[in-house]
C-alpha cells in the first residue's frame, strides 16, 4: 500500500497530464450522499483523513483539507502536516481558499458529479478574480491513479412491501404527475438515494447502515418513470415489482436521457442534484427549473402503514436495548467491558430480534471523556475501558423492515457523582419540554430548540449540537427537511414548518470535555392536538422510542410535578410495551427501573 | 381639493408627458425611514390610504395598491376600488405584479430616491421578461401634479448633550474611522437619519414622534465628517458644537459630493441607503463596499450614561402612566370616557412632567373590539366609548432628552370577565418567561420568542405580532438591528446576536378579534449574568419600565412559585422607584395596587 505522500505525489503527476493546475476533493458522491460508498471515497484514500465530512484542494506546491469544528483534532492526527494545511470551515471556505491561493490564470479541475452548481459558482466567481479557471473534469484524476478503488457496489435490489410502505409506487407517482401538472413540468429528476427508494418502493444495500440503492431516476408527467441502476442489480421479484411503467436503464444511459429533453420543463433540485445533471438539461436544450425534489416533503410525512411499521420496531428495539441495559448494569461494575464489547454486546441483542437488517448508524458506545465527544465513533484503536464512577452513554439504532430506530441511554457505572446527577436532569428537562410542548402548525423546529437548552442555560451551560433530526422509514437514519435546533443551523432545516406525521429525534445533551457525556434521545412523531377552545390547528409530540430513563441519575428535586408526571407515565408506557418482549426476570427488573419516581 | 381620481387622473397625464407607462410610488423617503414628514406622503395623497406601510403603481389602464395584511380592511375604506386593484404583499410582491402587468415594451418610472437597488434589481428582472423597461426619473411625477405638496421641514437642529449622548462625536466618528480602517475603506455615506443623529450628537425635529433632522453625511477615513443639511436648520449652538472637523453643506451637494470619490473604496448600506446614492458613487468611479451602515450596531449599544439617562426616564414616564391608571380606574367606570380623551387625559400627565419633548408614537388607546386590532391608532372617527365590562389597552411613550420610553398596560373597566383574565395571566407568564430569560451570548431574538408564546400555545392561542424591538436613547421607538420575533421574521433582525446593553421591548399579547385585547409590555435592557460553575458568557435582562401591572387581571393559580417571586419583586421595585415621585394619596394608592400577590 503506497504512503499518503505517494499519493499526492501521483494525483500531481496525474494533473500535470491533464493539464490541470489544481483538483478538488470532496467527501460525497454522485448523489451527494451523507454517507457514501467505499468507492467515493477519495478524500480518505488521498489524506488518510477518516472523518465523515471534509474536503481537499491540491495545487502544485501547496495543498490543504478543510474540516468543520468537530474534526479539529482528527484531522491533525491523521492528515500528515507536512503535505497539507488545515483550514477550518466555515471560518474560511473551500471557494475563498482557492481564490486566495490558486495560481494567477490556473486551470482549476473538479468533477461535475461531485458538487452542486451553487459550489460551482462561487469557486467560478472567486477564482476570476485570479484569472483562474474551473474546469470540469471528465475523469475524475484521483480514479486515474487510484489502483485497488473498490467498484461500486453491486448490491441487489430488494422489494420494499408496499404493506410496510402504505402507499403503492404507481399512487406515489400518481402524486408525482400531480405536482408536475401544477408546475406545467414534463419531468423530474431524482437523484437523492433515498428518494429514488421511497418513489419506488425499492431498497438496496449499497451505502452502509442506509439501505438504499445507487440509482438515478425520471418521473414523468403521465406517471411513469425511467430507473437508471446497474442491470446486476436486478432481480426477477424487482422487475415484476416495478411493472411496465418504470423502464430500467444502465446507469450510463442517465447522463444521455437528460440531454434529450430538448424544450421540455424539468425539475432538478440544485441542493441534491450534482453540477452535470443541470449541465446535461441544458446543454440538450431543456428548460430546467431549480425546485426541491418533491419527495423529500411527501416522504417525511409518515403514513399510518409507516407508523404502525415503526412502532412494532421501536418495541422490538426497545426490548433488546433494555437486555442490554440490564446487562451492563450487572456487569459493568465489575470491570472489564471495553467500548468495543459494549457495542458488540447490544449489537448481539439486536440481532438476537431475528429481524434486524443492519445498525441505523455505527454505534457511538463512549465511556468517561469519550462520551463527552457528540460524534465519537468507537474503534479498536479508541476504544477505553469502562471504568467504576464513569458515565457510560450509548448512542444506537437498527434498521428494521419496519423502521429505523436511533436511541441514546446513558448509564452510570456503579454511584455516579452530584454533578453528574444534576446535568443528567436538566437535560432530562429539556427532554421532556419538547416531548410535552405544543405549538401551532406551520412552527418550525428553530422556534422549539430553546426549551430544550433552558434548563441548562439556566446555570450557564449548554450543549453544542442540534436538538433533532428528521428519520426515515427503513431509509437514512437522518433525514430532511425537518430539524430541531437553532436557526442559524447550516442548511436551514430548521426552518422548515413542522407537519404532523414528521419524526424527529429529541436529544438534547450536555457535555464536560475531558469528563463525561449526556445525551437522552427518543423519537417523536408530529402528531395534531385537539385542545377545546383552541383558535387554530395545534401540533405536539408522540414518543415513540420505549426503554427506560435512568432513575438513579434523577434529582427529583429539580423536576416540577409536571415533569415527575410525564416521567413516571413515560415509564408505566415502557413496561407496557416492551415488557411483554422480555422473560420474567427481565421483566421484574423493568418493573423497577420503571418505577415511579417522587 | 381635488378628488383621488383626479389626482390619479393628473398622474397620468404627467407620465405621458414624461413618456412613462407606469410609475411606481412607495410610502418612504430618501432616507428609507419607517415614518416620513408630511411632503413624502405621496402615497396618501394619490390615493387616500392612511397606513403607515403600503406602495402603488400607476399604468395607463389600471392601478394597483399594495398593503400587508394589518392593511386588509382598511385600505377598502380608504382607497376607491372604481380605481384601485387591492394586491396583498408578500403573497404578490410589487416587482412580481409589474411583471405580470406591464404593458409589453413599457417604460415604467421609479424615483431612485425611493427605492433600494435590490429592489430596482428585482424590479428589473421581472419587467425583462416583458421587454419593458425601469426607468428612473430625475423629478417625481407626483412633485410635478402636487399643487399644495408641503415643503419638507424646516426645523432647526438641536444639540443633544454629550453628557447624555455619553460620549462626544470626535470619538464616535475616531471608532468609524477605525472600521473604515479595517476594511480599507476611505469613507462611509449615512443615509438613515437616526445614525446621523447619533453619529453628530444632534436632534431635529423633521418627522414627527422621532427627533431626527433631514440630512446625509458622509464620514472620512480621518474621522472627519461631511454632513448635507438645509442650511436653514443650523443655529449658531449646533455650528459650535459640530466643530471643524465636521464640514456642512446645503442637501444639494450630496449628490456631487458622492460623484467625487473616483478610485475611492466607498462604503454604504445596500439596506439603507437607496438606489440613487449607489447610482452617484458608481458614476463617478468610486469603488462602493456594500456593508451595513457601522452605525446601526453602535448605536444599538448603549453607553452606561445613556442607560442611566433611560432610567430617569423610565422613572418619570412611570409616575405619569401611573396616575393615568389611578385616575382611569377611578372614572372610567362611570363611563363618559372616549379613548381619545383617554388619550389627551395620558398626555397631560405625561406633559405635567415639564420634560416631554414629544410622545414617542401615536398612543394607542384602544377599548374593547378596538385593543383587538394590535396597530389600532385613535382617530377621531374611530374613537370609541369606553363602556363597563371592556378592557381598555393603552399602548404609549414619551420622548425625553434623557430617553425613549415604550409601555402597555391593560385596565378593566368594572369586574373582568373570567376568560379576559386567564388570557391577561398567560400574556404575563409570556412576559414573565421572557424578563427571567438566561441564554448564551450570542443567541439571538428568534431563539427567545417562543418562551414567550408557550403558555397561550398551551391552550390553543397566539399572538400575531412580535415579542420585541430594539429602542433608541432619545431617538427611534422602533430601532433595529436586534429583535424578539420568530425567525422568518421579515428583515432579519431576529437573527441578530443578542448582546449586552441593548434595549428591548418585551410585549406579549393575546387578542380576541371583535372582543377584546391584552398586551403587556416593559423595555429591558440586557445585562451580563454572572453564574457561579457557568462554562460561558450568560446574557439575561434588566427590566426597565415601571408601572403596576393590573392585579385584579391576574389569576394567582396559573402562576408558578418563581413568577409569583417576579411579580411580587417587580411590583417592590415600581414603589420603590416611581413612588418618590408621587404624592401622599397618589402613593398609597400605588402601595395597594403593588401588595404582594399571593
Amino acid at each position: 500500500m503506497s504512503s499518503y505522500a505517494d499519493r499526492l505525489k501521483a494525483l500531481r503527476e496525474q494533473l500535470k497530464r491533464d493539464r490541470l493546475d489544481g483538483f478538488v476533493v470532496p467527501l460525497t458522491d454522485e448523489h451527494m450522499s451523507e454517507y457514501v460508498g467505499a468507492y467515493a471515497q477519495r478524500l480518505a484514500w488521498l489524506t488518510g483523513f477518516q472523518g465523515s465530512a471534509g474536503a481537499a484542494v491540491v495545487l502544485p506546491d501547496e495543498a490543504a483539507i478543510f474540516t468543520d469544528g468537530r474534526y479539529t483534532l482528527q484531522v491533525r492526527q491523521q492528515v500528515s502536516a507536512d503535505d497539507w494545511q488545515y483550514v477550518s470551515v466555515p471560518a474560511i471556505s473551500m471557494a475563498e481558499w482557492l481564490g486566495d491561493h490558486a495560481p494567477d490564470g490556473g486551470r482549476i479541475g473538479y468533477d461535475p458529479w461531485l458538487h452542486t452548481r451553487a459550489w460551482v459558482m462561487e469557486a467560478r466567481k472567486e477564482l476570476a478574480e485570479k484569472g483562474a479557471e474551473l474546469v470540469a473534469v471528465d475523469t475524475n484524476p484521483i480514479d486515474s491513479v487510484w489502483p485497488d478503488q473498490p467498484a461500486p457496489s453491486d448490491a441487489r435490489l430488494s422489494v420494499h412491501d408496499d404493506a410496510a410502505a402504505g402507499k403503492a409506487s404507481a399512487a406515489k407517482r400518481a402524486e408525482i404527475a400531480d405536482w408536475l401538472a401544477e408546475r406545467k413540468a414534463d419531468a423530474v429528476v431524482l437523484s437523492a438515494l433515498d428518494s429514488i427508494a421511497w418513489a419506488f418502493n425499492i431498497r438496496g444495500d449499497d451505502v452502509s447502515h442506509t439501505p438504499v440503492a445507487l440509482a438515478y431516476a425520471i418521473v414523468n408527467s403521465d406517471g411513469t418513470a425511467d430507473l437508471f441502476v446497474a442491470p446486476e442489480k436486478m432481480t426477477e421479484a424487482v422487475a415484476q415489482h416495478l411493472g411496465n411503467a418504470i423502464r430500467v436503464h444502465p446507469r450510463a444511459a442517465f447522463a444521455p436521457a437528460l440531454m434529450a429533453f430538448r424544450d421540455k420543463r424539468v425539475a432538478a433540485d440544485p441542493e441534491r442534484a450534482v453540477a452535470a445533471i443541470f449541465d446535461a438539461l441544458e446543454s440538450g436544450g431543456a428548460k430546467v427549473l431549480s425546485l426541491r425534489d418533491p419527495i423529500v416533503l411527501a416522504k417525511a410525512l409518515k403514513n399510518p402503514a409507516e407508523i404502525a411499521g415503526h412502532k412494532a420496531a421501536q418495541a422490538r428495539d426497545g426490548a433488546a436495548l433494555a437486555r442490554f441495559l440490564k446487562w451492563f448494569e450487572e456487569t459493568a461494575p465489575a470491570g472489564g467491558l471495553t467500548e468495543m464489547s459494549a457495542a458488540d454486546k447490544l449489537r448481539e441483542f439486536r440481532d438476537a430480534t431475528g429481524l434486524l437488517k443492519d445498525l441505523s448508524f455505527d454505534t457511538i458506545s463512549a465511556t468517561g471523556p469519550n462520551g463527552a465527544i457528540p460524534h465519537y465513533k468507537v474503534t479498536a484503536e479508541s476504544s477505553l475501558p469502562i471504568q467504576l464512577g464513569q458515565l457510560y452513554l450509548v448512542d444506537s439504532g437498527g434498521q428494521y423492515a419496519d423502521g429505523t430506530t436511533d436511541v441514546t441511554r446513558v448509564m452510570p457505572v456503579g454511584e455516579a457523582a452530584e454533578e453528574m446527577k444534576d446535568r443528567f436532569t436538566r437535560v432530562l428537562k429539556g427532554h421532556i419540554a419538547i416531548a410535552t410542548a405544543t405549538f401551532p402548525a406551520g412552527t418550525c423546529g428553530a422556534q422549539l430548540d430553546s426549551f430544550a437548552r433552558a434548563p441548562l442555560w439556566e446555570v450557564g451551560l449548554d450543549f453544542g449540537h442540534g436538538t433533532g433530526h428528521g428519520v426515515g422509514a427503513y431509509l437514512s437514519v437522518h433525514e430532511g427537511p425537518q430539524r430541531i435546533a437553532q436557526p442559524y443551523y447550516p442548511g436551514g432545516q430548521s426552518l422548515e414548518p413542522l407537519k404532523a406525521g414528521m419524526f424527529l429525534s429529541n436529544e438534547p445533551g450536555y457535555y464536560k470535555t475531558g469528563e463525561f457525556g449526556i445525551r437522552i434521545e427518543n423519537l417523536v412523531l408530529i402528531v395534531e392536538k385537539h385542545i377545546p377552545g383552541s383558535e387554530q390547528q395545534m401540533l405536539g409530540f408522540e414518543t415513540l422510542t420505549f426503554a427506560p430513563i435512568e432513575r438513579t441519575l434523577i434529582l427529583p428535586n429539580l423536576l416540577t410535578q409536571n415533569e415527575l408526571a410525564w416521567l413516571n407515565e413515560y415509564h408505566s408506557r415502557v413496561v407496557q410495551i416492551i415488557g411483554p418482549k422480555l422473560d420474567a426476570e427481565e421483566r421484574r427488573w423493568l418493573e423497577a427501573k420503571c418505577a415511579p419516581v417522587s
